[in-house]
This record gives C-alpha cells, sequence and structure tokens, in this order.
C-alpha cells in the first residue's frame, strides 16, 4: 500500500458543507490501494495497517485533492487571437459575434477537423492541465452545432477518457449558439437538438450533462427549457451557462430545473442567488472569462454568504477564456471575487466535483475517494495562490499513479 | 557568428515612437557576434556576410526582445500570505501597514538575513524570471532603511551582476517608508537618507537611479524632493513609486524633477498625465500591484493618446504584488489595462529599456543592441498574450548565450 508522508500541509476538503473549510492536517500522510484513498491524517497517528510498503516523500510540501476543471470546451479548432485585440480596442463581445466571429468561427474550425485532428489538439491541453494539477475536467461540445460534429466531439471525450490522464466528463452543449443555418427558423435547430441530437448522444451514453447557453445572443429560457425537458428524460442532467452578459433569469431557470450548476453569473440577481441557494445548484465562476471579458467579477462573496457552494473553473475556449490556467483562474478568484485561498480550493476540488455530481468520488482526499492529488512546492494553501509561480506543482497523482512530474520520491531510509 | 533562423515572427521593438510599432518582421532571421546583434532582417536578405557559421532554427516561433522587469523588489525576507487573505476579507493596505504589517514586516524579515541568504532567496527568484524570458531586472532595496542593510541589499545585486542570467540594475529605495525607530522624528530619517545612506552607496557605485515612495503613507512631495535632490547631485537619476493609493501630484513632482519613471499610477491626475508627457518620463504601470490591491487599473490608454511611453512590469514584492511573472502582468496589462498585445510588448521592452535608462543597449534587436532574446512557442505576439500558458517560453538568450531552454537547436541539415 502506498504511503505518502512528510506532507507539510494536507488540505482534504472532506467536509461538504462551509465554503471555507478544507479540513487542514498540518505534518500529514495519506495511504492509498487500488486508486483509492485508504486513509488520510496526521503523520503520528498512521494506523499500523498503513505502514504502507512503499513510502514517498511529499518534502513538506502541500497536498490538495487533484483540481477538477468543472467548465471547459476542450475540443475545438483554431483560434480567436484577433478577437482579442479587437476586443481590447473597445468592440464588444456581442458586435463580433454580430460580425460572424465569435463562437460560430470556432464552429467553422471545429467542423473543418477530423477526429483524429481535434483529438491530437484536446490531448496537448489535458496533458498541459494535467501539469497544473488537474486531474479532473469537464468537456463540452457546442462546437459542432449539428448531429456529426457533436458526436464527433463526445467521441474525442471518450477516446480521451481511456488514455492515462485527467478524468474526462463530457457535456452536451448543442445549444451553444444557433448555427448560422437555421438563423431564419431557430426553432427548428431547437428541434434538431431535441429530437434528434440530445436522442444520439444519450443513446451512445456519449454525455452526462446537457448544457444550454442561455443568453440574449443564443438560446431563450423558453427554448433552453425546451431542451433541458429532452435532456432530463434522456438522463442528461442539466448545466447552464447563466446570467453571463445581461441577467437573463438563468439562475432561476437553473432552479426550476434541477439543474446540478448555473455558470458565469457575472449579472446574477438578488433573486437568482437566493433561488441558486434553495435549489442547491452550484454556482460556477470563471474568472478568467470576467478578465478576458472585462467584466465585473460576479458578486461571489454574497452567494458564499447566502449560502450557495461557489466553484471555480476555467471556461478554457478560443475566445473568451483562452487560457487553461485553472490555478491563474484561482489567484483571480481570490483577487477579483473576494474569496479567500481556501474557499477557492474548496472551489476548484469538491464543489467542482458537486457541480458535476461527482462529490465524494474525487475533489475531496477521504476513504473511498479517489487518490487524486496534486503535490504543490508550497508551504500552505495562502503562499500557494498568493506566490503565484509558472510551475507550482511538482507531482499530479491520479488514481494513485504519478502522471505529470516523474514519479514519486521514494522516502530515503 | 550565430544565425537564428526560422523566426515565424520576430518583434525587433526597434522604432522609439508610437507605442504600437514593434517593427515585426515575417519568416525572419537574427545575426550577433560577441553578445550584439549583427543584423535582423527578413530571411530572404540574410546579407552573404552573415551567412552564419553556426545556424540555429527557430522552428517558426515567436522571437522577440529580452523582456525587461523595470519595477521590481527582488531581494527580501519572508513572505506576507497571511496579509493576503486579510486584504481579501477586506481590511486595507494602509489599515496593515499602521498595524505593523506591510513593507515593515519585509524590513524585518529583511534585516534579520545576512548578505548569503538574501543573495540565495534574489538568485532562485531571477532564474525562474529568466524562464519566462525576462533578461533584464531592475532591482530596488527598501527593506533595510537603514545603511548597512541597505547597502547589503545593493551588495547582493552586485554579486547576482557578476553571475550569468539576467542583467541587474540597482536602485536605491531607502524612502520606501519610514522606518518605526524614526517614527517620531520623520526629518532625522530623511537626513539619514540624504546625508548618510544616498553618499555610501553613489560612493561605492551600488546604484544607477535614486527612488521614493511619494505617499499619504510614506513620503511627502517636499521631502521626496529633498532626496531627489541629493540624489542628482550623487549621479543617482530620479524613479519615483507615485499616485498609487491617492493621488498625491507624484506625477507632476516626477516631471519637475526629471524623473526616468513614475511608477505605478492608479490614482494619476489629468494634470499629472500631461506632466509625464510634458516631460518625457515613462509611466511605469504594474497591473499584479493593481490585481492584488483590487484598485481600479491606471488610466494606460490615456496616457498612451496622449503621448506618454507606458512600460508593464511586475512590481515583484512579497506584500502587494507577489508573483515575478512578467508575462502575466502583461496579460493584465492587455485585459485590464486595454493595452494591445503590441503596445505591451513595446511597454516590456523598449519603453522598459527606457524606464531604466537603457533605451537602445537592450530591448530592442538592432544592430549593435545586446543580443538579448526570448524564444516563444507562439506563431504571433497576440496570441501568446491571449493564449496564456506556463511555459511559453522556450529559450531565453541573453548576450548570445542560451541562459534557459537549454542550447538552441541547430539547424538540420
Amino acid at each position: 500500500m502506498p504511503l505518502l508522508e512528510n506532507i507539510g500541509c494536507l488540505a482534504t476538503c472532506r467536509s461538504a458543507d462551509d465554503q471555507a473549510d478544507i479540513g487542514l492536517i498540518y505534518d500529514a500522510a495519506l495511504v492509498w490501494r487500488g486508486g483509492r484513498v485508504q486513509w488520510a491524517g496526521p503523520s503520528d497517528e498512521i494506523p499500523g495497517a498503513h505502514g504502507g510498503e512503499t513510502r514517498y516523500d511529499a518534502g513538506g510540501r502541500l497536498v490538495i485533492p487533484g483540481l477538477i476543471d468543472c467548465h471547459t470546451h476542450l475540443a475545438f479548432g483554431g483560434w480567436r487571437s484577433g478577437e482579442f485585440s479587437d476586443r481590447i480596442r473597445g468592440r464588444s463581445y456581442l458586435d463580433i459575434a454580430a460580425g460572424g466571429g465569435g463562437i460560430v468561427s470556432t464552429v467553422r474550425a471545429t467542423r473543418a477537423l477530423d477526429e483524429d485532428a481535434l483529438l491530437s489538439r484536446a490531448r496537448a491541453f489535458r496533458s498541459a492541465m494535467a501539469s497544473l494539477g488537474v486531474t479532473t475536467i469537464e468537456a463540452k461540445t457546442g462546437y459542432g452545432l449539428e448531429l456529426d460534429t457533436e458526436l464527433q466531439s463526445l467521441r474525442v471525450y471518450a477516446r480521451l477518457a481511456e488514455e492515462a490522464g485527467p478524468r474526462i466528463v463530457s457535456t452536451c452543449l448543442a445549444a451553444h449558439v444557433v448555427p448560422p443555418e437555421f438563423e431564419d427558423d431557430r426553432a427548428a435547430y431547437v428541434d434538431l437538438i431535441t429530437d434528434t441530437i440530445l436522442p444520439a448522444v444519450a443513446g451512445a451514453e456519449l454525455a452526462v450533462f446537457c448544457d444550454a447557453f442561455v443568453e440574449t445572443s443564443a438560446f431563450g429560457r423558453d427554448e433552453a427549457r425546451r431542451i433541458f425537458e429532452t435532456g432530463a428524460r434522456l438522463g442528461l442532467r442539466p448545466k447552464l451557462h447563466a446570467d453571463q452578459l445581461t441577467d437573463g433569469g438563468g439562475a432561476e431557470l437553473a432552479a426550476e430545473v434541477g439543474a446540478v450548476s448555473a455558470d458565469h453569473l457575472e449579472c446574477i440577481s438578488p433573486v437568482g442567488i437566493d433561488a441558486l441557494a434553495g435549489a442547491g445548484v452550484v454556482a460556477v465562476t470563471l474568472p478568467l472569462a470576467t478578465l478576458y471579458l472585462d467584466q465585473e467579477p460576479p458578486p461571489a462573496r454574497t452567494m458564499i454568504d447566502r449560502g450557495v457552494a461557489v466553484a471555480v473553473a476555467t471556461d478554457f475556449n478560443p475566445g473568451t477564456a483562452p487560457s487553461y490556467h485553472l490555478p491563474l483562474a484561482m489567484m483571480l478568484a481570490c483577487n477579483r471575487q473576494r474569496m479567500t485561498p481556501a474557499e477557492t480550493l474548496k472551489g476548484a476540488t469538491r464543489y467542482a466535483a458537486r457541480a458535476i455530481d461527482r462529490e465524494g468520488e474525487v475533489g475531496s482526499l477521504e476513504v473511498g475517494s479517489a487518490a487524486d492529488f496534486a503535490v504543490i512546492d508550497a508551504p500552505d494553501v495562502d503562499h500557494w495562490l498568493y506566490h503565484f509561480v509558472p510551475d507550482a506543482c511538482r507531482w499530479t497523482v491520479i488514481g494513485g499513479d504519478a502522471f505529470h512530474g516523474g514519479p514519486l520520491e521514494p522516502v530515503s531510509s
């Protein structure tokens, strides 16, 4: 049984409640077997049965549950760096979208790639994310917007999930925007989603969640409700892109349809916050998107104070959040969303797991959970997120196996 | 003569004017000898004399002048991650300082270190900065605030400058804050600076610049003016920490005393902007400090439009900007200061060189300038600063020698 000892600070995140409680244990050890945690606790309390035939040395570092990026658009073609300069010069996101840029231009580039090319790009991103401590990635479609390409993106995720590396949880976001070919018949595109795409996705068991972008430039609440109702019948739980650019009542809809998460929320209303709290919907904040769109941050502080579980993710996509750097998103959550480092860590581990309906399985280090963890070159969580360095993650371990950083360091006897 | 070919995009930054003009050449080559650039231009125009006995392959990547971090507090003891959480919970920087935290707590920790310990810490930061593409670092004192410790920090910088790695330009910031032992006699501390510290620093040729923090919590304009007048007599050119937390007329003072730069400027007034423009003072913006202090960004757009050269630096220090990540500061300048990637690059190369009075020597790639450059894993500047990745810098070359990334790749024939 492998045993990791000399952990300077272990954040177990084993409490389901209280965003600030990350279950810290100083001078700790961790034991796992068969890819699952057997024991986690203070070094001087290791039970004899868990002495460990293989002892590794954490070097006094911080150990955290593997990070969970619970909102990404991992597979896409092309890039949109030109829009970055355009936005800096003052062009609005909605104006860029109206001019044929934005999501639709990525749709064109994604449709132009074959499955292997798409896989190869997504694989490179996933490996780079692992080097930052990420062990689980939620991955959305939404750049196909037609049956074949939506399925192709999901097959890419399924194939990636078979390879060593971060776990993949797939979401069908066929309701990302209305594709150009349906511009004059929105209802027909919603029909395509409900009658063709979602049934095919569910039939092939290629996704767990069904997502929709509820926004002036994308889908209305009634359209989204129809999509979620179909998804639910097919066993796909709802997630929402909600209240990002305008307050469109997305949070309220998330509560109404029993969504597992409502994401973005820069423009959420007080009524929306109470709706999330009442329905136990996780609020997924996306500080990189907020930054790149030069928006005011979502009211994370208020949400936490009213009892909403607030997660933090990257929104990695080629337009509005073109970085997969989850620790950077976390540092931004501290500085711009006024979340403490502890609250932020909980938001990128346990509450991120809740946002993908995997709480207890991943995102915490407790008996029976996955042995997914990151060994961070910092004495504690505050220091890690404060002293932002490019290479803080020394090792990333997934299912008990070191994936990034080479083999764990054996204890020298 | 070494020749780097197959440069997909070369940003020479050879124009002194126009912040947006970074002298781009696509499909370029670069020739150097004896640590200096001999030729830079399009691949199909390489003069026969510069065929190069040693040919290296940039792999189609972006090549930029080595980055210049023109505002850092590189040598310090201790850390202040606890204040990070305190600020997030709403405690103000001035309140923390009033409670014995802030700069004064770093002064205590810095005084407690011996010279070798201080050197060892600064050396590690400097190497990490080089891995991000930084080839020149301005390094300030200001955590000694007494003769011996101020000199010790400057000796650390002088020793570092002798080692391979980024160039070091030293600044005496004895006027950082009034140390606790002079709390009841500010004038005596200003006397100590003018009569003892600055003469000793200049006598030992340990610094090029004399800096002062002009702020309610630090030094008034009259105090700073005295310090700068003394510095100027001793050959130490002025730099200012100006208008960071309040508009204290720092920019106007910078113009009045002929400062080479005025730094921070979050609260600069329109009059201050015109003063900088009129006097040709570089405005050094520090997006990480702005972020960590949760401030509104300085009016970079307005400054550029009124003809001020705007530089971008980290302000690396253990309190308000605890990251030495200059590319991150640059990405933040794009997103929060509405500077285009090109303007931002100019601000971290040529205009940063101007802020340390080294323009033409470093910060640009033109005949006779230092062969300091970074090879970036990106097709162009827009893409580099947009797709923020942890390891974009493939090689850092200083004075013609590869310092980070191993030896340059020879052209395979």
